[in-house]
């Protein structure tokens, strides 16, 4: 057992730490933003600022320009970068490119590699991932998938409505997962600007962190060549499985430094706002809200460590997995919700980065599985015995 | 012991509930609105609806064109008119005005009523109350004040920067708290549009349900005259605990409305939704949050009515309403971020009206004193014996 | 809407605090009890004092010898009751005898009356209430019910085994629950020492409030009469509605002065005990514990207030009573588990009476439903639109 | 940063597993035990076994006898010891005797650990840590130390009164916290049946999982030679804390054991039992509660583990061992809470274990400073910016 840091993670920690402090937060308040998100040209210039720092992408294969981080990498350096809502879209790992380059480099094939996940490393071109449908399709659910595939020839015909589609505006392409005539998924990869793919329209959500926002995309017979298949015809579900584990396991990372700049601004405020004769910080009332945070976050962060190290041990760690996206997801929104508090008028409103997080981060309790359907699936493990504890 | 309305109160229950659901719902899309709140233009609108309805400004006595509601008859109507987020808009019962008008109908002169309470009450202005100041002024401790008012011959010269002035924008009319020279406070009138009071900028927030949305003002060398003192020189902070223990329970009552919509919504989504082969609402993890919803909601409204009952007795009811402040600001918001969860995608974006309830409630855990300080009253008066319990 | 008492509840109030100050707390350590509960000897000492005071089983029809409380009134009285364990021993209102009184009164035959309900009422004689079983039998889901009575002639012959039968030990007859033929269920009346009623063992329950404690009871070809059935032939599930809801009801009520106790005890002692310079309360990480003890005895107390008022109206409050017994559970719970972490070490030993407190009220979240069945039962409603809220 | 246990370590774990299996759990009942703990012989014979296990006193040095285990080490053994509440009795590795030996080997001289520490490893005999007082003396707050020594030539005389002193019953030995005269504070090592003590009671606290229970002891011209002072005189305070970060950290480890087994317990009645036509896990209400069980369980042990690291580092862990002692007897208590509760009637009585590990765990967010006074200590780390986060 040795929690310690090797030389190569503390100084990619503080390499990143500095970059986000010196490059990354100074933009915050850049207006190249708005309700749906940071605009691609903000983007682009973030990423630049990244690829200078030799910090883009640093979780793909060193082959195609990453670091090939672990999973440990991943969690001290998505968590630094977490530090801003600006940070993942810099380093190029945000949701859901950083899921899907995980996946694309696990199944896709050396052509559609080339065509599409390179550039995507590189930080040059966006994409996206449409598995949610709306009500009566597959949410949480996945088994009421209604998008459909149908072959033709050496085609696939696609028809179905996908929404909450993250990154979808401006996306170059897509991974659309359709159910097949036997019931089985398959992954298909596609252009956007494909014909039958439209773009129906942005959905107004509490988060503005992700570039290009969530979209309501339409496929109507959208053809796409056997080719560009991902992966084996019917492995969809087993893929979602594959890309989901580990993209989980990242969602908790960068949010962790979410919650940690949340934190940090209460902690900063509540040490110099006075009130009723001393600082803030003094009244038990406060300060016992900053001590809990320090145990959320230090709870988080141990689970997301652990569970890095079961996923780098090589196992599939869904029960870890499943456990710490609901235990980061609560842990984090009631520090998020507490710094809001001690920070007063000042925290419900746009005076300190605060309530930007707390809109940004209230949705990951939803996203990746609502906490029920984890907490269900955790009790399922308890009952056959194969859960730990 | 009696929880029956009487005819009475259910007529104008029943006449608001029609009211909002027919005059009021259809039009929380209207795009006169943004993040700052209603547009005066739309607030017009809703203002001249509720006249026709004969609904407008019930609060107020009858000889200012009111109804007179007693405090019990505010939980009610408030109630149901907070059913939208426009409704107290449309009914002219909301903050700051419902406090002002309540305060100046006791301490203001006939003179001031005329020319500021009358049209203020009829919904032809708007007023604004302007005590809270950033750091390090008063905030949560009114003791900080850091505004002044020197007295300069037969007028009073203000100097001072406040901000979160709710409605400050459009406002016609401040009441305007300041500190005296012997350390004291008091209220002073003034048009918005006198010299020296420059709305220095919007504040973004989280919530957007006030018309003229939050404030910075400042206040440089206003002069104003004696005769707009409110009230009687140095009596402010006892004034402004007239104001506020009422004020604090009609938040209540609106926001009971608001989570009471919320939850409908979810509860709605609930039974209509499926996954995993039956309505959400059957699944236990689902139902369960909506039973504890259905006992937050009790727990508010009765703990409300019952503070109400306890000023109708002419009560100051400190006690009372700093506890219903509290148990209501958490138990509501505690059923809105449930409603969330339930409605999943839904409730993260603005698919439906819960996203909005969800940022505009937010603050009031914050508002009108935070949780905290009022724990701290409570505990004060457990600590003299004088609590109940 | 009113939330006065009545001059003759104030009385009653008055006079049941003072009796229990005077008679009842003085005998909280009086040797004749132990982990089962309070002796026989004890409960008679008690139960001579109530009389003397008047104030013996209250709820009782005039009739038979009470005071024909409402229910309303109960709330009144047994709080003030069961601001000592001992006090619903004294006043005769303690479970099963309150519950079952309640149902005699409404299905007995006036034989059935004269021969078990009038001793009972008057304190004479216990009884017990056999319906909880073992697994696999019949504990939360009383459909599962395992005891059987087959028709022999004039007779039934009744065979099964209950437990956690509270009072059975020292109880003179007992109301049995048995499934039919049909798979309906009725009750049956029985003295205990008929043929074939064994009581196997006590229970080592956490509570100890109970006179008899719980016990374990075995049912072996007991033969009971025809005219010895309680009310009709296949009703018992109904009945056991007709005496659940007020018994959950008068549990919350008692419970409430037991919580009420704990909080007082650990009041006081915060007022007087000093760490880190100043009393403890004087801390915000204590005052605000108290502030909460403050804030779910009220809550607590509204919802038995209305409850009662909702079945004082004629209604069954099947809702409001689950609502009820949900709310009250849970928040009495943190009340006692918050008080005692204010005492400390106090608090976590006999050197006040609220370690009792904590043990005794533990089962009330189990009792007569545990939580997860009440908002089971209150998430269908929902489900049916026939909840409130 | 890796979290595999060492094969050593792996050894020792399934070891004391199968210990605690095979040779404690089945004399969970024996009855040489009762509301003050296990008796003596009961004690002995359970050392007994462990002696012939090899696993007795495994903490303590080699030199010693026992077995020089790492923080890490103890974490791993210390948890499967406490799977049972005899456990840490029969590997003496139980609070004060834990705590004391710790202590000793590092400031006792060679005299004092062949006359009293070596014995104690050994099992042969008991001691206890006379610190705690009552009001208005020394109990959270150590400054209000009341009990004296005054120097009298070469020796020390003491008087004072302590209370809550754990294993007084039946100890061979003492450590003594007293006041100096100059206000520091001195420990002094003494026999038990020195002239001048005197066991004036046992407290009836709500655990009973310590040998001797809880004393009160008081000292009345305790005469103790200077050879005996513990340590350096005045340093009282400073070893007070030498003790208490790592003994915090074993509660917690052998709490972690405990919280475990109720889950266990919890777990396979879920599964075992039905209601409703399924089987109680398989109902989310029971699920959920189990699924929390388990995050719980994981924080916990992530954060002694953690903490546990910190200390083999070498470091003093105050913040880490706070921060963790808090975490850990909240997260076990709900753990144990919800264990009771899904268990049901056999949950709150002694049908099961788990009843026993609810009355013996209450006291651990008392036991070592409350909740309320570490998270203090926290708050003013983190307001000095010295914690971590």
């Amino acid at each position: 057992m040795d929690f310690s840091l090797s030389p190569a993670q503390l100084e990619l920690q503080q390499r990143t730490r500095r970059f986000i402090a010196d490059e990354v937060i100074p933009m915050e308040r850049d207006p190249r933003q708005d309700g749906h998100g940071p605009h691609e040209a903000l983007r682009r210039d973030l990423v630049a600022k990244a690829r200078v720092a030799g910090l883009l992408t640093p979780h793909a294969s060193p082959d195609l320009g990453g670091l090939g981080l672990s999973h440990i990498d991943k969690a001290i350096v998505f968590e630094e970068a977490g530090y801003s809502p600006l940070g993942p879209v810099a380093l190029n790992i945000h949701a859901p490119d950083e899921g899907n380059i995980h996946l694309m480099e696990v199944v896709a094939t050396h052509a559609q590699k080339e065509r599409w996940l390179r550039p995507l490393v590189q930080g040059h071109i966006r994409s996206c991932f449409c598995m949610t449908e709306p009500a009566p399709g597959s949410g949480s659910d996945p088994s009421m998938l209604q998008t459909t595939a149908v072959r033709d020839g050496d085609h696939y015909v696609i028809n179905g409505l996908k929404w909450f589609i993250t990154g979808a505006t401006g996306a170059s392409f897509a991974i659309i997962m359709a159910r097949m005539e036997d019931g089985s998924a398959t992954m298909f990869l596609s252009d956007m600007d494909r014909e039958g793919i439209v773009i129906e329209r942005q959905i107004d959500a509490l988060d503005s962190c992700f570039t290009g926002g969530h979209g309501v995309v339409r496929f109507t017979n959208v053809r796409v060549p056997a080719s560009d298949v991902l992966g084996q015809i019917g492995e969809g579900f087993r893929y979602a499985q594959v890309r989901l584990a580990p993209a989980r396991l990242t969602h908790c990372m960068r949010w962790q430094g979410q919650a940690r700049r949340a934190h940090d601004v209460a902690t900063a405020y509540a040490r110099s706002r006075h009130a009723f004769g001393k600082p803030l910080i003094e009244h038990e009332g406060v300060g016992f809200m900053l001590a809990d945070n320090d145990m959320d976050l230090h709870s988080a962060r141990l689970a997301i460590w652990h569970c890095a190290w079961v996923l780098d041990q090589g196992h599939k760690g869904r029960h870890e997995s499943s456990l710490t996206k609901v235990l980061c997801s609560e842990a984090q929104w009631r520090v998020v919700d507490r710094a809001v508090q001690v920070l007063g008028a000042s925290g419900v409103s746009d005076e300190t980065i605060v309530a930007r997080i707390f809109k940004d981060i209230r949705a990951f309790r939803v996203y990746d599985g609502p906490s029920e359907v984890h907490r269900w699936s955790m009790a399922n493990r308890l009952s056959r015995g194969t859960g730990h504890g």
